[in-house]
């Protein structure tokens, strides 16, 4: 792969000075439409040491409109990005519509690095360009331009640049011990490089290898791909539009099999004996570096504000956040999907709690049309991999789906409009979506199936008796804390 | 100030079974009032250890609907904190319009415990408290209904409280060590609460005492509190409209007298050298644990982009990022003006560079009037403050205005509508704009009039010709920079 990169490529300053102009004013016009639609513009710079990576962001920064052009290099995370899961800083940063990112260095260095230097194996290495290669899909499908760029030197090159560096006092600072450690380790770089760029480049996202030694070809090149891509974007067809999916629900399900003829009568101290298990071990949390996210789902009145409530009281609230999902704002919209759930992201030892979630995708954007089948039926696949993250950094995740009889729900419903501290709860949308019972139950049963995993099960409850809803649901969490803190 | 909250009021169960529902059907009724509005709730809880700050916050959350209600109890800051102003972590906090938040501690926490323990002097105790006003004043008059309680307990009540808890083996891990620290300066600290309440208690933000003793009264009077403040809130009237603000610039002024004929010819060198200068400084912030903020003022086409540009040049594109400000999104209309610039303020080390700033309260919203007169007046003074508390935490603040002639820049526009790729730098705003000349240079010179401080200082640019804007905007950089790093 970076033989084609090794062929002495360079451009004459006659040529720049004729080439450049032109390419920057197309670069600038694309950056121009682009502002003005849902898209976003990424550049992955990535590449060897003394490539010029930062050279080459500086020369976009220099010809693009650098307002709404941001430089990301990751370095170190912070103790922040270090409390949640690895994809936290990326999803963080993410430019909104209309803006773009040029990232140093990305989700592909430290997996490189750590396998070049053997601090993980095959295994763990496939598995984390497999999870780059499900972002970058998300990315592409969530309305984003992404251009890979690799940067490519020679060993011989590389050696020569920074010696050269090294000998120029005004330059020295620039070359570091970390430069001399991955240079001594070529060879191991670029076979791990070449494994990682291969697997990597797929049709929608592919890998534009550059030879970095002629410092105008490497930049002429990158922004051909730069162009490249945005016009390639800006010809995509405009997002599909949504339609609302009436599906019915199987007859036997998993929904239908529940026993709510469930109650607890004086169930007091098995509700305290729970809360107070929940209460010991949420105290944990922070010391085993673990958190904790609830998520609940259920038709309208189901009762998921009750059972929220009651897991607050066994929960110490100085750590503790309820997230109510409603109508996302310009600045979510501005940014795919999932990312309204990632930037509320629980630190360490801290708990989040969502009152209706990120299956809302698949729930009432699948029922009411607001989003195309594509965009639904591709969400059952990143929520899994959504929670994998969250579980894989320590997040303990619970799912609740609870479950009530219609005729039940429209007794809460009258009930609501005749208590007036209730009122606020019933709303006209209540009335409509329970005309659309079948719709959500279909919904509901094939979010269950596509969505459980062993570090991310759903619990269903029978909701028909508050008590013994709210008893289930305090009784999950203790045992899934429990199950996690040992 | 603490006597009477030392007399023994007690609520008995009946008396509360009977009120404790009504209190809350009114608050819910009115926080459901609220979320309709552009208001916040903020309900700041201080008061001494073992009131029962946390246990009452799980009060209201009870009370009230937690969806859209967080508790934010201020732990030790994080790094990402650590490293802005003090307040960043306040700021970042901030509910936006409709929702509200309870916080356990505050900005006041900090610094009553510095002065408990000496660790402050009263200057700068009163320093820290006159910060805190401000910061209140500003909360208020952007929509906020702030709520102040203080849960008092006497030294030998806290006394028992703690000794209780601590031979109660389910709630021994409740008293910590800093809790017995705290017990035995009780005296000390009465004393200094009484000052900081006493002095931070105004008209518009006054503290309630309440006595913690018994617990069902401080609920109910926490809840009052609550209650009064969301009706009087609900009760202000709508913000007042602006109305477009056309003054005459003053015949002679710090404007008017910048030489705009002061050209640069053949300034290549000299350019370079202010170049290397930042390129040199600026790499030393990290390490001084400073960072840089630059902000560029000046009418359209006064070559603010131009500059910028030439900035970024200079300082490594991995730890700059360009702000552009335009429409604020729905997300900062829904926070207090200067929310937008706080939440963008750079780490340690790094630099972020405005292309517009806060600044824009005093121009364009003045001038178009975007906000009411009393809004745009008082943000003089929220800007000093601002500034003097990134100066504070070590941000090195420059500040530009450039300054072009009316005959400038309507060649500059004619230049952009003929160039293809300064096409999108021309907008119909522009023209009409122009047409405001007068009344922007007004502003401006008030802004700088009002603006100026030692440590953010105005540099006022004759921007006529770019070339010699481009080097005076350097070297002021490199000049701040080398001032202030030594």
């Amino acid at each position: 792969m970076f033989e084609s990169a090794e062929v002495g490529r360079t451009v004459d300053k006659k040529e720049y000075a004729k080439r450049a102009p032109e390419l920057r004013a197309r670069i600038l016009k694309a950056q121009q439409a682009l502002a003005a639609t849902r898209l976003r513009l990424v550049i992955v710079v990535g590449g060897v040491e003394g490539g010029g990576k930062t050279e080459l962001a500086r020369r976009f920064l220099d010809w693009m409109d650098p307002r709404g052009l941001r430089v990301e290099a990751y370095g170190e995370p912070s103790d922040e990005e270090n409390e949640r899961p690895e994809y936290w800083r990326y999803w963080r940063t993410l430019p909104p519509a209309g803006h773009g990112a040029i990232l140093v260095g990305s989700w592909y260095t430290r997996t490189i690095v750590g396998r070049a230097f053997k601090e993980i194996g095959s295994g763990e290495f496939d598995q984390a360009l497999d999870l780059a290669m499900a972002f970058e899909a998300m990315l592409i499908r969530e309305d984003t331009a992404l251009v890979k760029l690799w940067l490519h030197l020679s060993k011989k090159e590389q050696k020569r640049r920074f010696t050269e560096l090294q000998s120029d006092p005004d330059t020295a600072w620039r070359v570091t011990k970390q430069d001399w450690a991955f240079s001594k380790k070529y060879d191991r770089f670029r076979g791990v490089c070449e494994r990682a760029l291969a697997k990597t480049s797929v049709a929608d996202a592919p890998w534009t290898v550059i030879e970095a030694t002629d410092r105008r070809y490497r930049d002429l090149a990158a922004g051909e791909a730069v162009l490249a891509a945005l016009q390639a974007a800006l010809k995509r067809p405009p997002p599909a539009q949504g339609v609302p999916d009436r599906a019915k629900p199987p007859k036997i399900s998993v929904l239908s099999r529940l026993d709510l003829t469930r109650r607890l009568e004086d169930g007091d101290k098995k509700f305290e004996k729970q809360q107070t298990r929940v209460a010991l071990l949420s105290r944990r949390l922070r010391k085993e570096g673990r958190s904790l996210i609830c998520a609940f789902e259920g038709v309208d009145a189901a009762g998921k504000g009750g059972s929220i409530r009651r897991l607050l009281g066994a929960i110490d609230v100085r750590n503790a956040r309820v997230m109510a999902v409603a109508a996302p704002t310009d600045e979510e919209n501005a940014h795919p999907y999932l990312w309204r759930f990632w930037r509320t992201l629980p630190r360490l030892g801290k708990t989040t709690i969502y009152d209706r979630s990120w299956y809302g995708r698949v729930l009432v954007e699948r029922v009411e049309g607001y989003c195309a089948k594509e965009d639904w039926t591709r969400a059952y696949a990143e929520i899994v991999e959504f929670e994998a993250e969250l579980a894989e950094s320590g997040v303990i995740v619970c799912k609740f789906w609870l479950q009530i009889s219609q005729e039940e729900q429209l007794r809460r419903f009258k009930e609501r409009v005749k208590t007036p501290f209730k009122q606020y709860k019933i709303t006209e949308d209540d009335w409509r979506n329970r005309a659309k019972w079948d719709a959500y139950q279909a919904a509901a049963v094939d979010m269950i199936a596509k969505t459980s995993a062993p570090d991310a099960p759903w619990t269903l409850i029978e909701a028909e008796d508050k008590r013994w809803a709210r008893l289930r649901v305090m009784k999950a969490v203790a045992d899934r804390l429990e199950e996690e803190l040992g």
